[in-house]
């Protein structure tokens, strides 16, 4: 794996290397960890990397690399930058016969999305967009059930996504995170709707299986000076008939990333929540069953999702490393000849062209008097 | 006290009258527990009133009473019938100079709504609506916090109230609460709305002291043959610029009475849920602080309705009870001559005719292309 | 009923007030209410008791009422004092005739309390001691399953008791419940043990039907100058192999009531925490059911301790009043010549008494440099 | 690094190489995987380790390995067998000059722990127990808040480590992690004492800082045909004078993992559950705090042990990698010359020690009539 951006002070960078590397499945090899390439020398040499395989621009990387022996050369690059600095790596990448994994959102607009679905199409190169939050096992086991019936047909779904963090205007006291997020020229044209809120919209439609179909949005920049959205309320439809809300806010004061779903089908109920993700809670009006990661009996989703026996939590980085250890399990089987196990799935570019048009959609029904916004 | 409704088999009688007589301030002395006579004096007589107590009409009841000596006749009257019985009783009580209390909706349209406001207002006499939940101690605290501006100016308010026992057409099955609930002409224009969103959205209006002046709904009948609503998903826009979700639900398969309600301001959050009603959550991105019944110092609305010392449970009883009781201290107080301390407080007729017109409003809106709908 | 103690000041007084007339079965018509007649008469007068029913020892009281006809005079006298002026007035209603409601612990030592077992024995009066916690419907649903087997043999049986109020030494500074509850003459030879641990004692007999045979005690004193133990740590052994713990404290700071206890079976186990009355958690290594009152169908035991439907909580007073219903249902069936339904329970004179006696062998225990001490 | 045990088919292995690679400080060099060589082989080929580093035995590892030039060979060897195979790879390692991590308990017997704490003495080498549970940042904040006094002189402490899994006798039915810890020859002379009863004495002592002095240990196998203890219930005195509990058990049917501590002193109480690890409740008789990860004003010995913002859940491998990358910066630190920072710390030959003993003093009380058995 060769990495673009994830220097030392960098925050997604740290947590794609450990998910990548944590099953042993995967090696980082080489680098460009910043635009800044004395930042970039200092990461690589952090990160025990030989210094003639750190980078001082993407470009430099992926055509040295491509000239580097099979088996020596990285077998993929991850593309971990702000997301404006999404769309060119991945298509040189690609282009240059790398396959590619990439952090959320997958380009800055709909247009650069819909290029690089393009380019995966036509390559056939493997394409994994980090919607880290559905390599959670409980998360496997929801859409499990639901595909299996366990609910019935699905009424409604209320998908949340508060953070308290930028409650403030941090983005002006020095805070990288925010600030980079915060800007329309490095984030897109939306703030949070497309850091947090395409996660509750990617979670909410990989679960139910269903598709939203319209909406209607009300975002809102409460802190003053900011330059893109903080909060946003959406009513949902989709297109089983179910209705739902879809919420995320970045001024939700206190509140730390607590990601959760709520799905209410004609027989039952499941909730779930980022921040227990162990737990998923089967509720019936005949009682409710706590269902827990290693308890009992799960579906193959689930166990080949879940590292250790019950009881010893698996956090944020598992659920992300599933999507690496996928990626790479596919890999490999495309290496031996193999057809890869769907059951080790991954978000492909097609669910990140489809978030950028999830934000397309919001910002335009935000800006309309009319009720429902179709989707797609 | 006498009380119109609530024969044996009814639910909310038997609240009213153990929240009216738990605190030893109120007996019951009368009553005309069913439209039919036999039934009352079955539960009349299961209650311990003497024979002649019991009345086979509501207008012999008020009738009557009047005629009895100060002292020995009831001083209020309680209506616990289904809504389409509540503006009758109501008025005639009120025109004989009868206090009353009334279970909400006030009434079953806004028309009679009004004529009630105005018959209170003209004649000066008391009247509460049991919006039950707002008697709680932590309600009352989070109350107090954010007048105090414990959270600073509030942003984003979320209420719900989701129940799951209407999943199915149980109104065809024998069951006489959802019977009546899902009759228009026994519950008025709205189902679940009416049923449990009136107090979300009191529940919203009283903690935050905010209005909501416009809204965007999405009301759904789910179940096939049901006549009223059963799901809202509502967006909510407040007079301070707060933004907001009611949802509330009669099909959240599942779910009890799940009430609850999240307020995030400019320097904290409050969360309260109804069905861990002695805890009130106060998040900041510092940290979070349990707020409990009894336990260090709280303000002066949530200690004089709490009964006893922390880590003892008070519920939906007590809650319910301190309406009646805060009733009763303002009946004595209007006795005695005095002012009644205002901490002793209760929801009004205005607050029911409020309710009366959300329902309207929401309605409306449902109804409409457009995003948004102005409430009042 | 009468009522011998629970001035306007005092706690437990209220509460039974309250759990006693809630259900409408039980009318307060007289009391003494303090050892001085002033305050005595005030709380009488706050009650709207007529002031001749309003008297100045529980001696005039039993014996004054006696000469009232049936029907007017008092069927039973409840006992609401501190445990030193328990036996003295259960013995004289007793013997005069009177039914009697006692809070518990029954009597300052055992010698009384195996009086009093003799005196309700050879009367046949009914007596009640107010263990509250067992009237629970969650409690009763507890006690069901393990009859019914649901959890198999039980094992382990981890039952606790903390509070935090006496961390510091409150009783020197006016904390009345302090004061008497921390002094041998007016709690007996035990402290928190007697207060509370007898409450963790009956409770964990009451729902898995063993006994304890066996006991290792530590008592400590951690708060200089307090005469009687704030803490015990207590190993259980059962009569049917199983084995336990019993701790209480009253020194655990920041613990409000949190009684709770934990049941393992062969084949499953069962939690329940006061402070979340309505959940029974049932555990087995195939996953676990969150049981709610009135969800689903439960024990005829659990549902005739429910008052309303599921998602209204019921707390710590319909618990105590559940157990004043029983009551009055049983007298009730006495009166009307027929055989009370065993469903109606409530806790006897011998639980009383054997709660002494648990004292007794927890001191004895505690003093021993033997490991174990038999109960019994 | 080399690692001796942790086949494909082992649980601890895969645990401990998760742990030891995930933040790129360690890399996985030689391994002798299994006693049967073809399974290492095997193994080694899935962990893409070049055949010539894949041993038969340790003998062979250890030796070879120190013919191979500094920077090539492993630095130091990871001990993951059973219990009976700790101390003579141990030994063998330390004696030429690696460093060592190893699995705990230390070895089979006190014998051999002590054996080894002498042999870690006089080699200066690096040793590291992986009682993986200190590894929690909010372990770390527990233990700083105590030592700073944020509680007061403690008084009571209660810890304990339920488990169910072995509620039958499983050990019977092909399950291989049950067979080993459940026979003596593998497992020593304690069953679930040793397994994980080790484990709450070392977090009590840790967090605590405090030593057990004297305890009063009933120990149980409750299920028919097994060999050792499932069961173990404790009563605990310290050596400031505190109180406390310690109970473990591998038949609480249900339970998971669910290893918690509850301490109490003179001004507060901490409450912390490996099963939501990332949350301390600091209580105190004025209300309660949530301290999370990542959350406020934290240690800096939480903070270092954290890896990302608060709200993404670290779990158990996060906190067993503390332990490993610890090691990592105390080996390097060493190598630089430096004084390795204290903060960065793991459990050490003597805790291994001090397990032992306890194991030895927990059976000997087991055994004894005598109420209290002297540790140390």
């Amino acid at each position: 794996m060769g990495m673009v951006g994830g220097s030392l002070d960098a925050f997604i960078g740290g947590v794609h290397r450990r998910a990548a590397i944590m099953d042993g499945e995967i090696e980082l090899v080489c680098g460009v960890f910043s635009s800044n390439p004395e930042k970039s020398k200092e990461t690589g040499k952090a990160l025990y990397l030989p210094e003639n395989r750190v980078y001082d621009n993407f470009e430099e990387m992926i055509l040295k690399e491509k000239e580097l022996p099979l088996g020596e050369r990285m077998d993929f690059v991850s593309i971990v930058t702000p997301n404006h600095v999404h769309a060119a790596p991945t298509k040189l990448a690609l282009e240059n016969g790398f396959h590619v994994v990439c952090d959320k959102p997958i380009t800055l607009n709909t247009e650069e999305a819909e290029e690089i679905a393009e380019l995966v199409d036509r390559t056939g190169l493997l394409f994994c967009l980090t919607h880290n939050y559905t390599g959670y096992p409980m998360v496997k086991e929801a859409k499990h059930m639901i595909a299996s019936g366990a609910i019935g047909k699905v009424r409604k779904v209320i998908v949340e996504y508060p953070q308290g963090w930028l409650a403030t205007l941090v983005e002006v006291t020095g805070n990288k995170q925010a600030a980079w997020r915060t800007d329309p020229s490095r984030s897109g044209a939306a703030g949070g709707l497309g850091d947090i809120g395409t996660h509750a919209e990617n979670l909410a439609e990989y679960i139910t299986g269903l598709k939203i179909t319209q909406l209607c949005a009300d975002l809102t920049i409460f802190v003053e000076g900011r330059l893109l959205d903080d909060d946003a309320n959406i009513l949902l439809r989709f297109d089983n008939g179910a209705k739902g809300i879809l919420q995320n806010s970045q001024i939700a004061n206190g509140e730390e990333n607590d990601l959760n779903i709520r799905i209410y089908g004609e027989t039952g109920g499941l909730v779930w929540k980022q921040l227990d993700p162990n737990t998923l809670i089967h509720k019936t009006n005949q009682g409710a069953r706590i269902i827990r990661t290693g308890v009992g009996n799960l579906s193959q989703a689930a166990q080949v999702h879940t590292r250790i026996p019950a009881g010893h939590p698996e956090g944020y980085f598992e659920a992300f490393a599933n999507l690496y250890r996928n990626f790479a399990f596919q890999l490999r089987a495309r290496w031996e000849g193999k057809k890869a196990d769907p059951v080790y799935d991954f978000p492909s570019a097609q669910d990140g062209l489809r978030g950028m048009k999830f934000i397309d959609t919001v910002l335009a029904s935000d800006k309309s008097d009319q009720k429902w916004t179709d989707f797609e």
